[in-house]
Formats: structure tokens, sequence, C-alpha cells
């Protein structure tokens, strides 16, 4: 599976159990964002926080998503998550959708084969162009958040030399973004996230699993506003120039970024003012993290060259041990000093970064988490 | 005169008045640092405030030193200020010392011609080695903090094409650093500086102008501690080849300041941990500026190009009136965004640092404070 678990809840409790009786797999994978998810936002929980939970309602191994991979547009999000997967020895993908019976094979093979040739209208996002040339070609309207994650899913599978088999799931919560938590024992993560930023407990109580509840009631969750004095503070600290080496940048944003940082009273209110047409609030938020880490366009590497393990089950580890001789890429359970200044420099600074707001180390003291 | 005024006490009034007494000068003008001081640390209260105490204690005029020379190493500062008073038009320059009468031009001539050439011991300071230096050229000990200061006036004044008159003054505290508050009227700015972080309300009192007192008690006063977290995020988040372009980043210490700037608890404590036998606390904390404001080493330049009027009575308007056509160098009082994004740019980005922790605009809005 494919995964941010931010927080992990009885949604993806459900996918899970059904992945599992649906395959009768020997072990269960998740690839996971780390300590900042696909959108651009720090995840509520850390890294070890999401993967104890996940371990805890039935994942055996659960593997980082690099930074690299993890905070990018959708379609690299899914071939970095994908391709880990397949170098993990997965011979099914699994993954909730809002139409699983949705012709994913026949949408992928329809999708643009160039990123921006056929996008030349300036007034729109890329998603939305990308989306009505879908509609076009194959007649299928894809609008829903999670079919559209699973057809990228399905197109970087299809890339693979030898494609996994796909699982569509049917997923019981209608919209990923819908925000309004129902009656049901299954919601949304956004609509989860909402319900927390109001402290609504009772509500959050009925839909995640007891473990979740509990860390999010002891533990210290982080969003975007913790960070938004550090992020304000580089954007004018830094000059035009030093922005525009900033990966991502482009199109003048640099210019509206500065000028909603010196005008703005809080996080929300600088995304109001620095959205324009032709950019997505996930767009922002990622050249936003870009910003705050210091990402130039040197950096970004999205080649898999190791496998961070950030926790196993004793039916993950045995599966681990059992593979990782064969791994064409160093399995990484420890960092030290050499991976800090080197391949795992940038997941480094994004925990590091995470650690400056909460002061809890996230790789140096680390060991993977055990499920005992 | 050449001031910080961190902040304007009763020894400043003196030194004022018995300036004025002995030269019965037709005008007094201050060349001031604006929002950080020479020492590397942002002035308790801001260029406006302090300005506005000077002016209300016998200023005619106050002129911003720039921050390229305010925040630099003693000789470069004062070879700012004193060529900004001379352009003004200054035909005296007074400052306090420890020993008024000691031979200052002996000594400035007596001054190494290469800042370098004499100091090749790795483990003293440059202050210790250039000291040490002086004493054995001439046979005098020049240690008092404010007869350094002077001789460091009078040697950039040696350089003028016409050289301005010294008027050394007695000062009445003994030593700019000492940090006691005695029975006196008069104390250190060291002294009142550490009286404040102590709340000691009725030993300042004895020592500021009723002014001044007002001003500290009503107004946000601004310390390290304030831009501590946003030092320590820019330490982590730059790489060490980033934090290389710094100006002044030298001998390796960017290891040390990231080194610290990971375990330290606060600025002190980081302080005291990247603190090497080769870097002064001073030289460290200027550092530290330039890394908050993302000097690079292409950014800095000591030339006078322009004149900031930070505030003025009727006499120093006339004065100005007067002068200010003949000047090479244009008069501003109100800045532009041509400005800003020009000549202006350093002096700005440190006002905005300021206006990120006190809300105060520092120069967009602002138009010179006038003494009526």
């Amino acid at each position: 599976m494919i995964a941010e678990y931010n927080p992990f809840h009885n949604g993806h409790r459900y996918q899970l159990a059904t992945a599992k009786r649906l395959t009768g797999a020997d072990v269960s994978i998740a690839v996971m964002s780390g300590n900042w998810v696909q959108r651009g936002e720090p995840a509520l929980l850390d890294k070890w926080q999401r993967t104890e939970l996940a371990l805890q309602n039935g994942l055996d191994l659960v593997v980082e998503l690099p930074f690299s991979m993890a905070v990018q547009p959708a379609h690299l999000f899914a071939s970095g998550a994908v391709n880990m997967l397949s170098l993990l020895g997965c011979d099914t993908l699994a993954f909730g959708a809002e139409h699983p019976d949705m012709d994913f094979s026949t949408l992928a093979a329809n999708r643009p084969a160039s990123q921006t040739a056929h996008f030349k209208q300036f007034d729109e996002t890329y998603p939305t162009l990308f989306n009505d040339y879908l509609q076009q070609q194959t007649g299928i309207d894809l609008r829903a958040s999670n079919d559209i994650l699973g057809f990228t899913y399905v197109a970087a599978n299809q890339q693979l030399q030898s494609p996994m088999t796909i699982l569509p799931i049917q997923r019981l919560a209608s919209d990923h973004r819908s925000d309004a938590l129902g009656d049901s024992s299954i919601a949304s993560g956004a609509a989860i996230r909402k319900a927390l930023t109001e402290a609504q407990w009772p509500a959050v109580a009925q839909v995640v699993p007891q473990q979740t509840l509990t860390a999010l009631r002891t533990q210290q969750t982080v969003t975007w506003d913790a960070f938004w004095p550090l992020l304000r503070y580089q954007l004018l600290a830094q000059s035009i120039e030093q922005l525009q080496r900033i990966y991502q940048m482009s199109e003048g944003i640099e210019y509206r970024l500065k000028q909603a940082a010196l005008e703005a009273n809080d996080f929300q209110d600088f995304l109001r003012r620095a959205k324009t047409k032709r950019f997505t609030y996930s767009r922002l938020q990622r050249l936003c993290v870009y910003v705050l880490l210091q990402v130039t366009t040197a950096v970004p590497n999205t080649l898999t060259r190791y496998c961070r393990i950030l926790g196993f089950s004793q039916t993950g580890q045995q599966y681990l041990n059992r593979i990782k001789k064969t791994l064409p890429v160093p399995v990484v359970t420890k960092v030290t000093d050499d991976w800090i200044n080197g391949p795992y420099f940038l997941d480094y600074q994004a925990g590091l970064l995470r650690q400056m707001i909460t002061g809890r180390d996230q790789d140096r003291l680390q060991h993977p988490v055990i499920l005992r």
C-alpha cells in the first residue's frame, strides 16, 4: 500500500483488512510519507508515531517514502512509491478508490505523453487541464480524489518491467476531501484533521482506532501554524535572486510570496494572498516547504537510492531479512553521519525542522519501531 | 559625535553638553547605528525611538550609519562614521574616552599598516594581538574600551583630506563594559542593559533621562532572545555550502555554528558553545546577524552612498537645508521602492527583521523625527 496515515483512521484499517482478506497476503507493506506529506503540510504526528499506529493496526512493514518523492505532484509521488513497493518484492498494489471498477488501465494508457505539451492555458491549474484532457480522450470523468491517486499509481505501475497486480478497494467515505464527519465510523483524513482543529474529540473518537485517539490526545501535533514565523522570516530575509534558486520556484511566484509574507497575519491568510489561478494550494504549500528546507534546484533526486525502514512486525522482520541481501539499494535501519550528509540529507533536514518545534529527535537517535 | 545610544543615558547627555560648551558649536550632529549595533546585537529601542531621545536631549541632527558600516569591526565602523561626519561638514569630532589626554595621534600614526601582516598567532583574537602590537610600538597601553574606540576614530580621521579637530572628553563612568551600577548618576550602556535584563528599574531610573526611562518602560525592547528561533532555524536549514557564502564566514566556523545551533538551549548557550579563541563574542554575534539577514559576500559596500536622515531639531533642519545641495551623496528623508531594492536594501532588511518581532514599521512609513 501507499500511505500517509495522517492520521491512521478506521478507513485505513478497513482498507488493510480488505486487502489482506482478498489477497491472502503473506506480508503487508506500506510505503509512507515521512514528516511532510504530499500536499505540502507537516504530518500531524511524526513518522515514528504514525509507524507505530500502522503496525498496531496490522501492517507488517513500514518504509519511508523519501522526501524528494513524497513532497511532489501526484505523478512523482506515485512513481516513487510504486517503484519502492516493486523493489520490495510486492506482487499486489492495493489502494482505495471512490470507483474501484473504473477502467484505470485504459485511463492510464491514454494519459498525455508529455507533461506540458497539452497545457498551454494559463488561467487554470495543471490538475484541471489534465482531467479535462483525460475526459476528452476516454469519456471517463476522473474527478474523485482517490480515483485520481489510484490512476497515478496504475500509470506508474504500467511503467514497471514487471507490473504488480492492482487491487482497487471501494472507499467507504465518499471523498478524501470531504470535511464533514457523519454518523459513520469511517471518515476521510481531511474531515478528521478539520475536526481536530476544532477539538471535536467525540467525533474523532468515532472514526479512528483507540491508539490513534490516544496519540492525538497525548502527543504534540504539528501544523503549518508552528512553521509560519520561520517561513515568513525566510521569505522576507532572502532576496528575490536567492528565492529563485529554490526548487519549483517559477512564473514569478517569488514576488507574490514575498509580498504575501509581508502583509499576512497567519499562514492561511498568507496562502490566500499568494494564491493565483495557475497554482493549486498544494503546489503553493509544497513550494513553502522547499523554501523552509532551502531545497535548491540542484537537490531533488527522485531515483530510489535507499530503503529507510521505519518499523516492522515479526512477520515484516522475517520478510525483510529474507529479501534485504537481494535489494539493489541499501536498507537503512540506523542513519550515520555519512548518510545525514549524503543521500539522506533532505530527509534528515525535513525531520530536523520538525524537531525544532517538538524537540523530538527524528533520525539520529531513532531505531525502527518493532511490534512484538 | 558617533553614537549608538543603546540606550541614551546620562553619560551621553553629559558628553553632548560638554562638547557643546567646549566648542560653542552652531549645530550638533550624531551619526548613529540603526537597528543593529556594532557588537552584533539588536538595539533595545529602534532607530526612531533612539533618535527621538537624542533630539530631546540636545542633538540637532541624527543621521543613520548604514548597516554595512555599523555592524562591522571597530575600524570599519569608525571609518564609515568619520567619513559621514566629514561629509556633513563637521569641523570637530567629539568622543568620550577613559584617558582623554592619551596621545591618540601618535598611537594612530603607529598602527600596523596592513590588517593581517602582524597577526599570525592563531590562538588569540585580533583585538588582543592588535593591542599587544601597539603597546610594543608606542609604550602606551590601550586597553580601555572607549580609548580604543577613540583611537579608531582618530585613525580614520587622519585618513581624511581635511581631518576634523578631535575633542576627547573624559568619561565619568570608568569602563564602557563595566556592568555594575554604582551610586553615581552615570553608568555605562553595558551596565544599564544588564540592569534592564534584571528589571532593576530604580537603578536604571538613576542613570538615564526621564524620557529614556519612559521609553524603556512603555516600548517593546528587543534582544537576541527574540531572534534566536529564527537564527537557529537558518543555521540548521542551510547547508554548509550556503553558509559559506555568508559575509565573513571563515576558518570553518560554519561547522561550529551549525553544531552549536543543534545543541544549544538559548542564544547565550549557543554563543558559549560556538566560541573559540580566535573569535570574539562580538565577531560571532555579527556573523549571526549576517546569517539572519542572509548577507552574502557580494553585498557589503562600505562606501558612503547616501545620507539617511533620522531626525532633526529646527537648528538641525536649517543646517541640513543649507548643506544638502552641496553634498556629494543623496540625502534621504523618505525611502522609495527603488531605494529599498537598491542601495538601501540591507538597511531595509535589517529593519524588516526587527519589524517581524515588534510589528513596528521601520522604513516604508517613516519620516524623520522632528523636534519642535
